[in-house]
C-alpha cells in the first residue's frame, strides 16, 4: 500500500533540513543576542483557548479532536494563546521584563492547494511587562537584526511601522468617528490587496463615508507624514498626546539601536487583529506582490482573557515559508552542503579494524567523522570523502604498518602531512 | 476564563527549555559526529500509515481526526512509519548508506496520569541500506557516545544486546518449535516486569511448554553465554550459522569502536515488536526499576509495507522523559543557568541613548547583550547583570563623558579595564 505525505505538509529530507536548520539557527541566534530566552508549549491546547482569543470562527480553521475523556483540543494554529496562558499562570513569579522567543511548529486547517501549507514553523518573540516603547523598539530591532543576518538590506525589505492609537487619532480628525475606527482599520488593512474600485465601494458602504470620503482617506494614507500624524494625535486630547509621545520615543530608540534605516512609517499598516493596542508593524519585500515576512505589535491585555493579572506586551511572528520563498525569489537562498570534518580511509582491508578504532577516537573528541561501509579501493574512498563534503581524508596504509603513522590530507588545499598514531589519538587535531 | 495546560502535556518555561536544549544539543551533536544527517516529517500523517505498521489496535492509542475533505489523520505516535514512507518514496535516489537522525516531538493518547505523558520528544537514529553488522554497531556506538556525553558510565547503564535470530535458534535447541518462537519472545520480553509465578503460569500455557519447561528456559536465559548461543545457532543450520557470524561481527565492531565496555549480551532483550529481524538492544539503568532509556534493533522490510523496494535498516528511539528522569534520580541533571555575554549599564540617564547604541553594536557583532529597562542606580543595574547571568558589565559613566571610554568589568574575576568607545564599537571583544 502506497501512502503519501499528507496534503499541505512537508517532508524535510536532509537537504531540506539543512536549510531549515540554517533558518532556525539565525532565528535562535538573533533572539539570544538580544537577550531573549527560549520557551515551548504543547503542540495542542484546549480548543477553548483559541475560542477565547479568536471567537467561534477559529474552530473551522484548526485541526481539532476529542480525547476519550470528551475533552476538545486543537493543534496550535498560533503561539500567542499558549504564551498568554503560560505567562498568566506565573505572572507574579516571572522576572520582568519577560523576553521570550520560540520556534514552534503549528498547523492550520487550510484547504490543500499550492502555496497554502497546513503545517509551518513560526518564530515568535515577545517582550512582556514593560509599557515602555523600549520594548516595542527591541522587538523591531530583533526583526531588523534577523533580516540583516540573512543578507537583506533596505533595498530588499522595509519594516513598515505604525501606531494604532496615533493612526486612530489622525483618522478621527478626518471625520472618522471614534466608534468607526475599527471598521476603518479593517478596510485599510486590505487596501494594498484590493483593487481601487472595490476599496472605494467598500469604504462608501461604511456608515461614516459621508463624513470622511474615500478620496480623503486615500490621499491621507498616501501623503500624511509621521510628523503630521504625531501632530494630529497630540492635538486630539490627553491620551492622543501620550500616544504620540510614546510613538516618538519608539522612533528615537530605533535610531539609538541603529535599526531605523530599515524602518518606515506607514499608515496603511494597521493589522487585522483587534487585540493590538499600540505600535503595529510588518516587514514587507520592497518588490513584488509577495506577502509580509512578519507582523506584530503591542497588545495590552492578552493575559486578562485568562483571568490573569494584566501583563502588557509586544511581539511578532515570522513564518518560515514567506522568508524562504522571498530569499529563493531573490536567488539568495543558501544551499548548505553536507559536511564532515574527516573521512577515514583504509588503504588495506587488514587495517579496517584500526580505521574503526580511529573513527571512534575522533568522534569521541567531538569531530564529525565517517568512513566507507564497503571495503573498496582508496580512489573510491576518496571519492566518497568528497561526496560527503569531508574537509580532511585520513589514510591508514603502509605508513601505519611501517612507522605507526597516519596520513592527513586537506581536501581543500590538497596538502598532506603524516602524524604518529598515538599522538594523533591522544589529541586529534586536524589543522 | 482560566484554561490549563492540557493533561499529560508540558509547558517549557525558559528554565525547562534550557534543560531540553541541553539534551537536544547532545542528541544532535552525537548524531552529527557519527556522520548522521537530520531529517523531519509532518507532525501528523494519514492514519493508515500507522494502521499499516501496527494494525487496527493503534487507532485507540493515537490522537486522530478527520479534515473537511474526509481524510483521516493521526498525530505521530512514533517516527519509524514516517521514516519508512520518506525512504520508500526516494529509495533509489538517496545516496547509501542512509544515515539519518531526527528529534521529533510526538503524541500518544495515554490516559492522563502521573508519569504517563501524552507528548514527548524522541531521538531517532537509523542506518538504512547496508545489511552489514557494521550498521548495527554504529547505531549502538551512537547510543553509547550519548550516554558517555551526559556522564553515564558502565556502572550506571548497560546497553543490553541480543540477536533475535540467534536467540531463536538457541531456543529451538531447547525444544521451542520454530512457529512458537514469536510467542516465546512475547513472554520473554516481559520476564523482568512479571512476578516469577505469573511468568511460569503464562509459560505453562504455551502449547510447547511440555517440550520446553519454564525452568529450562529460565535457567537458559540466566546462564547461557554469548559463546554458547553462537554455538547453538551455528549448529542449527545454514541460516543460523550466517546469523551467528553476523552477531560475532557486531561484537567485534563494538570492540573496534571502543564501546563494547558499555555493552552486555542479554538473552532477555527480545523487543516486543514483531518487525525486528536481527540485532535488538536496550539501554537500561543498572539500578532501580526504571524503564529502558532506549530501544532499537534491525528491521529488514519496513519500506516493503509501503510498496517500496526492500531497504534493510537498523535504528533506535530514545525518549526525553526516561533520560531526564534517570539523570534526575542520579542527581546528575545539569541546571543550565541564564547567561549573557554582557550587560550594559548607564551610570547617568543622559547616557542611556549611548547605552542603546552600544547594545546595538554588540548584538550586531553576535554577542548576547542586555540592559535595564528602568533608569535606576548603578548598584541596581549591577544586581540585574548578575541575576541575568552576565559575564561582563559594561559601564557608561564619567569616563565616557570625560575621555570617550567605557569600563568593562569581568563579573567573575572582578577585574576591570577601560577602552576607547570607537575602538570598542569597531571591534567589540570582551576578553
Amino acid at each position: 500500500m502506497k501512502i503519501q505525505t499528507p496534503p499541505g505538509m512537508r517532508d524535510f529530507y536532509p537537504d531540506d533540513m539543512r536549510l531549515q536548520n540554517w533558518l532556525f539557527t539565525h532565528w535562535r541566534q538573533v533572539s539570544l543576542t538580544h537577550g531573549f530566552e527560549e520557551y515551548e508549549a504543547p503542540i495542542f491546547e484546549f480548543l477553548d483557548l483559541y475560542r477565547l482569543k479568536s471567537g467561534d470562527e477559529i474552530v473551522s480553521e484548526v485541526f481539532s479532536f476529542e480525547d476519550r475523556g470528551g475533552r476538545n483540543f486543537a493543534i496550535r494554529p498560533e503561539m500567542t494563546p499558549s504564551l498568554a496562558r503560560m505567562v498568566a499562570a506565573r505572572a507574579n513569579a516571572l522576572p520582568r521584563p519577560i523576553k521570550w522567543f520560540s520556534l514552534p511548529r503549528m498547523c492550520r486547517a487550510e484547504r490543500p492547494q499550492r502555496g497554502r501549507l497546513r503545517e509551518f514553523f513560526q518564530w515568535n518573540a515577545d517582550v512582556l511587562g514593560p509599557e515602555d516603547a523600549l520594548a516595542d523598539a527591541e522587538v523591531i530591532a530583533v526583526v531588523v537584526a534577523f533580516l540583516r543576518a540573512v543578507g537583506l538590506g533596505p533595498d530588499d525589505v522595509a519594516v513598515r511601522v505604525n501606531h494604532r492609537r496615533v493612526a486612530a487619532a489622525a483618522l478621527q480628525t478626518l471625520g472618522v468617528p471614534a466608534d468607526g475606527v475599527v471598521a476603518a482599520f479593517g478596510l485599510i488593512d486590505k487596501i494594498e490587496r484590493m483593487p481601487a474600485d472595490k476599496f472605494a465601494a467598500a469604504w462608501n458602504d461604511l456608515p461614516f463615508a459621508s463624513a470622511c470620503g474615500v478620496d480623503a482617506v486615500r490621499g491621507f494614507l498616501g501623503e500624511a507624514t509621521l510628523e503630521r500624524c504625531l501632530d494630529l494625535a497630540a492635538q486630539s486630547g490627553e491620551d492622543g498626546a501620550a500616544q504620540a509621545e510614546q510613538f516618538t520615543q519608539l522612533w528615537r530608540q530605533l535610531e539609538a539601536f541603529g535599526v531605523a534605516g530599515m524602518c518606515t512609517f506607514d499608515l496603511r499598516i494597521v493589522r487585522g487583529l483587534a487585540y493590538y493596542t499600540g505600535s503595529v508593524f510588518e516587514a514587507h519585500p520592497k518588490q513584488g506582490g509577495l506577502r509580509a515576512l512578519c507582523g506584530g505589535g503591542r497588545y495590552d491585555d492578552l493575559t486578562g482573557l485568562l483571568d490573569g493579572p494584566r501583563v502588557p506586551g509586544v511581539g511578532f511572528g515570522m513564518g518560515d515559508v514567506p522568508v524562504l520563498e522571498f530569499l529563493r525569489e531573490l536567488d539568495r537562498l543558501p544551499s548548505p552542503e553536507r559536511t564532515l570534518d574527516a573521512f577515514v580511509i583504509d588503504a588495506d582491508a587488514d587495517l579496517f579494524a584500526r580505521a574503526l578504532e580511529l573513527v571512534g577516537h575522533l568522534r569521541a573528541a567531538g569531530l564529525r567523522v565517517d568512513f566507507s561501509y564497503k571495503r573498496t579501493g582508496v580512489g573510491k574512498q576518496f571519492k566518497q570523502a568528497t561526496q560527503r563534503g569531508a574537509r580532511h581524508a585520513i589514510v591508514l596504509g603502509d605508513e601505519l604498518k611501517d612507522r605507526n603513522e597516519v596520513v592527513i590530507k586537506d581536501l581543500v588545499s590538497g596538502t598532506q602531512r603524516t602524524i604518529d598514531w598515538d599522538a594523533f589519538c591522544a589529541d586529534p587535531k586536524l589543522d
